[in-house]
């Protein structure tokens, strides 16, 4: 038996994720309309929202910005002293700014980014959402009764962001915050794309390859709902409302997700999860390596049609060349 | 900020489960034929089976025995440490038994029982299984090719087994194992059940109280798909081949998972689970508390009929009064 | 090659049908709010409804009444001349009552009832929805844009009447209108129920056995969705919202429909089909004959839970002894 | 009240279908092993098989040829009278070749082309599958037992041809056979594709532009599962086992049917439908046409990508220039 250093187990999980909107009226209008999500608060520019089955206050912020794009990402640790141990570590990166007194629906949090720009924060403490008397259920792991509104998402699933540098990225996440590599695409020893994740998902949080080496950006936000049909429902109401589908229902090899990418209306990319495949339970589990001349096909959709161009390109902000909606 | 007591993270999953069953080779078939499970490897008295998409070499052992019931389960630690602390810990309650040099499929394990008696072991070591040349896909995070044979089951979900006092099963589980205790009944302040988990998982084991105080008994084992609909193919195929199913195919409230229960051949009950649920990512979850006149019809099924009595009070080994299947 | 008697074409489908219900208001939300039925017009006592992908402008009309139950059914001919035909048959056979101008929704109609004493018309001319502006889609086979309210149903799909004889309202509905006898269960030779159609289904209307012998009841109305996973987000969405789900999501064995079973506050039960099951494409399709004993696990529900008593005794109006729902 | 002319309703269903294979022994055991159907009897260079679901002796013929295609498509008619009638018109067309004794699973026959040389026959005497006994059932309505090896199809559906001239075909199927036109594709006022049929369902055949003027060519065959799910089993066992998926699991537009199309061993296109879409149940439905601009990702597929350009050009036998399949 060899006795090798242990796991760092410290993040829990993805609490929430700020995004930015050049029409936030409508972008919160979407997630309400057809993802059956409701709003908690409202506070300057910003506006607050949960899924139904989702305990915590919120999961997403919607801020007013002149550009689409990644506000910031939450991450809740495994205990107080797991965050302080991730501050320290953060720090010794030099990655850190600092910490604030919180924000609507949690504690004091530590600000940092990535190597390559993406504002995040750790933080502990979280508040509850209280339901009111007619949102109670008799489901008793269910915050709020199912809404009939849309196809309603049920959590917050994970992150996709481009980096002009992935395996830089990679590495702290890895290093500082102790994250996992579980698959990977590799393209003569480089790493194109990388999926990490600190629980039995395969991924909170990816970084991808963005082709002009630009930084910061967001690829994409996922809601979970568990069941795949749901995105074939949805999928049918955003089409019948003008809504792009940039990505149909289908398999990704990469994670074994059943999956579809939309465009909300203030030009983020969101990503339904219909089931989040297959669970790493294994604690030596080995990283999936693909290389990237195997991934059209195989490793982007498992059984549908390859991914087009714009999602290999396009971020938030969207930047020249603009890849133009249909 | 409290600093309270780190979580115990050592468990990583459930391995593998041996199963009693007087009537060997029909359930081998069983699990084959319709859940399209292969043989890995035959031993003595028993047979080893894996799902397509398990990297290990086995995750069940069908053991010839006069009586069906459980052979033992096998908690996978996760490191080479974490495995001697939780052996210092079953010691010092005094329910150790003491290590073996392993079996087909694992290394080294530390064999214990619970107080009820149910056999469990501990290890860190496993065997990958290595595929055929035939067997192998370009799906390069599924272990061997999707079978074609019946409706395939895709990995090991979970255990669920009777005890004369769940309570202090639940109990020895949570202190010396570090499991977490996810939902459970009550009735008067007695623990009626307990579902219980080490992963993101609502469990990976639950105890239930057996009604006439008998001891170690097999309430059921279950294998996992991630699709619901699944669970009408497999319903529909083994109910046209005369296999029992006890509970049809719909969602429970407890763990919210997708699920049906159907007897294999040897007597014991099978869970197959659609889709597991949800997942419990925020490390400060609180139990969830049902008592037990809200449960019929709420945490047994959701949507579904009620459970039916013998779901209740029949395990394995079966002893008077034995519920007559159709 | 036997010549024998070509069989009658002269009933295209069943179009519309009117429901009785005691707290109007309320049924109309129902259909409104979980069934994403929309309101086409009022008049008088009665609302008008119809699904999102049906060319007609109305297939749902709800009149206040007392008691819940049946208004009346209406059905379509496949051509004037067939009309002329079906009138003189029932008007041979005494239970004509004369025509009427028609109604929102269609033309001239000559209404009649079954021997049993359930009000239906039959009528050529009608009237197609004329979709607004904002309702229009690119689906072009579609009446109207998919609705984001509720699990939207698609159209109506069948009748099931409860009789004092059924064999006898079976006969009528064959002799003079041309139905066909699809299924049937007997019991010592006698008709407990028949499945009857003029169309590829297995059924547009079902008679069976008032056990009281009581007249003119209706069992229940049923809207289709095609897609069976959508039975499951309605029974979750029901559940949630406190409405009596009588029978969960389940495959019949008559029919192999996948359906479900609620009640609406009115108290009118209202099925909903996942898929509509086979159809009846041969032309010299033989009747299937249950017996009575090889019904409950079998005939009323393939995989899932026998149907409850409730089920077999309960139509409306409701009269004693009344079922108590919970 | 508009008296005009009856519709002809003489032609019951597509019975069965005749698929010429240069591979002949992979062809079969492509609809075995993966699509679950039986062999029912050999003869020449023939094998017969059949769906489970389907209670004719069969409803395909595999015959070894040179080249992939169509050998022959059978319709039975809704009666002897109605077999008379339809041989006049069809002899009056001057398509007619005569009549046959009939061949394995039918009696005699009628043998026909249409304009452009597809090879069909009219006949009413039909051999029902007579069940082994341990391939008989409790569901009263299932031919046989449901087979446990691979995701079985239910029963035959429909087929698509492609013709040199499709608006002829169109206009001898309606004239001579009392087909309906349901959907239309047309550019500047020419019929690019056409779905007909003689039921409640969208069609039985399709005629599609063969694009370099070739004759009498097969676009595709396809089966019926009545469960959309169904596909992804399908589609990911088939990619798992190296097999062709040309379009992935999705929702067409043109009559709303969930399909997948793969190609089998022998070079056929195989569709198959998770469920046939919407029933057309109005008698004075009118075709919905569509303008080939509007087809694209709207007609052809209402959720998934745009169909490739090899569904648009290639049928069987496949003439130059070939389109290569990975």
């Amino acid at each position: 038996m060899t006795y090798g250093k242990e796991p760092i187990m410290d993040i829990a999980q993805l609490a929430h994720v700020e995004l930015f909107s050049p029409k936030p009226e409508k972008t919160v209008d979407f997630f309400k309309k057809f993802l059956g999500m409701t709003e908690t608060a409202r506070s300057g520019q910003s506006v607050y929202l949960r899924a139904y089955e989702e305990m915590y206050h919120n999961s997403l912020k919607i801020t007013e910005s002149k550009e689409a794009g990644l506000g910031h990402a939450g991450w809740r640790t495994t205990s107080p002293q797991a965050l302080q141990r991730r501050v320290e570590e953060v720090k010794a990166a030099g990655l850190g700014k600092g910490w604030i007194d919180g924000d609507i629906g949690h504690g004091e949090a530590f600000q940092f980014t990535t190597p390559d720009g993406h504002n995040m924060e750790l933080f502990f403490d979280v508040d509850y959402y209280k339901p009111q008397d007619h949102e109670k259920t008799k489901l008793l792991n269910r915050a709020t009764k199912r809404p009939s509104q849309g196809v309603p998402v049920r959590r917050l699933d994970h992150l996709n962001l481009m980096s002009s540098n992935p395996g830089k990225d990679n590495q702290f996440m890895t290093d500082a915050l102790g994250f996992r590599v579980r698959e990977q695409i590799q393209d003569n020893g480089n790493v194109v794309a990388s999926w990490i994740s600190v629980s039995n998902l395969v991924h909170e949080v990816a970084f991808m390859q963005e082709p002009q080496q630009e930084k910061g950006k967001l690829h994409h936000l996922c809601y979970w709902y568990g069941i795949p049909q749901n995105l074939y429902e949805l999928a049918d109401l955003l089409k019948d409302h003008d809504h792009f589908i940039e990505v149909p229902p289908n398999k990704h090899g990469i994670s074994q997700a059943f999956c579809m990418y939309v465009h909300e209306p203030g030009g983020n990319r969101i990503e339904l999860f219909g089931d989040s495949g297959y669970l790493i339970l294994d604690p030596t589990f080995e990283p999936v390596i693909w290389e990237m001349e195997d991934v059209p096909g195989n490793g982007d959709t498992w059984i549908g049609s390859e991914f087009p161009e714009s999602w290999w390109t396009q971020g938030t902000p969207i930047t020249s060349p603009k890849i133009v909606n249909r």
